[in-house]
């Protein structure tokens, strides 16, 4: 038996959607870690993948919240945070402001819904001197190809005479021209990471509407023309502008709004990578010990770029192992999960509710890090 | 990093009750322990606290099952399994004949209960040689004060006119004598060791009535008639033997069974620790790197002398750590439990029901085993 010496642990959990935020899930491991190693150095980096959550976990970092009036899904004004980072890149999250989880946005039909309020942010930000932008694209409620945005922006949808619609699907029936004239001449000066994990392209089998509409509300007979508004919109776009991006990998993410951003320049990123980056994941994990990350649910979809994952792999790089603590595992998922994790546990002590999990799910964070630190220590010893 | 050896990992688990035996448990783990750690030398070692259970783990170290045909509690004649150990002991488990699950026997109410059956039991063994008895005391459903077992073993229960009564607890108003004569002279060269970590006296505030009736029935306004009623015998049957027992620490078990049994001279041990030597537990955890146990819930109950507790000292003692998988933890005894345990963890993977939890108990333990290893190792392979 050795002895060993103080471990250090990083601490790099997603959010628990609905319950917790990255940094309070990192706050409660971190907590039960030194419960059972006080003399543990801990790190504590809380991640996103591009979705709800990304902001905090890239202010978490370092920046500064700049909260704006923009219109939600819905097209009523309201608060919605933003950021400037450290190296003065400006963050939009599209789940802060036409998030699926907004009530007020998702109460008007998914043919309703329009993205304006990214445009409005985009728009304020560049007025503050942004010229660098990171938009999260995940948790969106729309599905408008990113029209809202774009009309926000100067873009202008006519019909046959040359009266402008409303930024919504339900109008691109009558969508007879698009005027790219009018576009702010300041985005031919910015450059736009799109974080996302989606490569879908704009429209078709695979495209935005068929894969994440049915998840927005979209029904089933309105899939295929709802997908055709947003082809008819894109084919009119793109003569315009004399760019094609329609098929692009991405195009398709957050109901389209990736399209337009890939119309104006941008480029695309795994938004776990990105938000891994800008934490300085890798430096953290320098002469780490161990990793212990998480989030709400576990299963084979966590391999697919999630946070946990992209945690997980860079552990690897750096010679850690990693641990996943979550609200719930899906078991039939563990023969997958255990080729990133050493040890997939939830959080849960016994047979319990959702809603007991989810209230208690800081207290549970903490005793179950405690106790997978415990055992994580005993083996460290006998070694 | 250094290259660990493969562990010896020794897997010593109550039964989860209503739901796995001790043995289905420890191999349950040893699965998943060995899915994780192919390498790993596995000792199975089921334990038990006295209780339920405790007849197959000593039978599962060595031993015959003797099916025998005795009376249930309900005085209907039922087929019990009884125990011959490679020492030649015979083995009794009160929860095996006069059990608290067995409904036959709990249908009538607990003032027509008897242990008849147990003196059936120590009689058929007695005539196969039998002169050692190891008699397991937990999980009754009784209250008789041991009066069933004696008067098959040759006592009587006489009333005022010389006619022998029932042996149970609702006939002892009309007892006058006790007769010690018809006792089978056999009994007076056997050696009992009662397994029971009971040391409530026979009567009184904290007698087998007052403390152990609620739970097999006892209404509150009976406790005190009951409790008369036995003290009542044992003050006539100690007048009739010359040997006092009622206050002595054990009289209360299994509802006075263990009175009865002290009256013929058993001695008591505590049920895990003889399960624990019985199954040469120590032996198994000699170079051993690592203690698994568990049971279907833990609280601070089990640190009370439960197997999983003893099983911990044991490993303790010989310098191997131990950790807890159950069915459930109650969080709020971790702090006690973190005493003993490096470790305590739960078989789900997330919120779910408890009817889910004990239907899938062996996959449950399986998968946690598994995931618990998989940490466990890489804390190993860290130092």
């Amino acid at each position: 038996m050795t002895t060993a010496s103080a471990p250090v642990v990083v601490i790099a959990p997603d959010s628990f959607k609905g319950s917790l935020s990255a940094e309070q899930v990192a706050e409660a491991i971190g907590e039960g870690v030194l419960a059972a190693a006080p003399d543990a150095v801990i790190r504590l980096c809380p991640i996103a993948d591009g979705g709800e959550g990304t902001l905090d976990a890239l202010l978490h970092a370092g920046g500064e919240v700049h909260r704006l009036q923009v219109r939600g899904a819905a097209g009523t004004v309201r608060e919605a945070a933003t950021g400037i980072l450290s190296d003065r890149s400006a963050v939009i999250e599209s789940a802060e402001i036409v998030g699926l989880t907004d009530t007020t946005g998702t109460a008007v039909a998914v043919e309703d819904r329009s993205t304006l309020g990214i445009g409005d942010a985009l728009l304020a930000l560049l007025d503050s001197g942004a010229r660098r932008f990171l938009i999260a694209l995940g948790g969106s409620s729309t599905n408008d190809g990113g029209i809202g945005m774009l009309v926000a922006l100067g873009l202008k949808l006519l019909d046959a005479e040359g009266k402008q619609l409303d930024p919504v699907p339900a109008q691109l029936d009558k969508l007879a021209r698009v005027d790219v004239s009018g576009l702010d001449p300041r985005l031919k000066d910015i450059h736009i990471v799109a974080m996302s994990d989606v490569d879908n392209p704009l429209c078709g089998d695979h495209g935005a509407t068929a894969i994440f509409g049915p998840q927005k509300g979209v029904k089933p007979e309105q899939v295929k023309p709802l997908d055709a508004l947003l082809g008819h919109f894109a084919t009119l776009f793109e003569q315009a502008s004399g760019r094609s991006e329609a098929n692009s990998p991405g195009a398709g993410a957050a109901g389209g709004l990736g399209y337009a951003l890939l119309m104006l320049g941008a480029e695309f990123q795994s938004g776990a990578q990105t938000v891994a980056d800008y934490i300085g994941l890798d430096a953290a994990l320098k002469d780490a010990d161990w990793l212990i990350t998480g989030e709400g649910r576990s299963d084979v979809q966590t391999l697919h770029g999630k946070a946990p994952f992209i945690a997980a792999q860079r552990a690897r790089l750096a010679g850690v192992q990693t641990s996943l603590l979550s609200g719930g595992i899906d078991r039939t998922s563990l023969p997958q999960l255990q080729t990133s994790f050493s040890g997939c546990f939830s959080i849960v002590f016994g047979p319990t509710t959702l809603n007991d999990a989810i209230g208690n799910a800081a207290a549970l964070l903490k005793d179950s890090a405690e106790q997978m630190t415990r055992l994580w220590l005993s083996g460290r010893d006998k070694s």
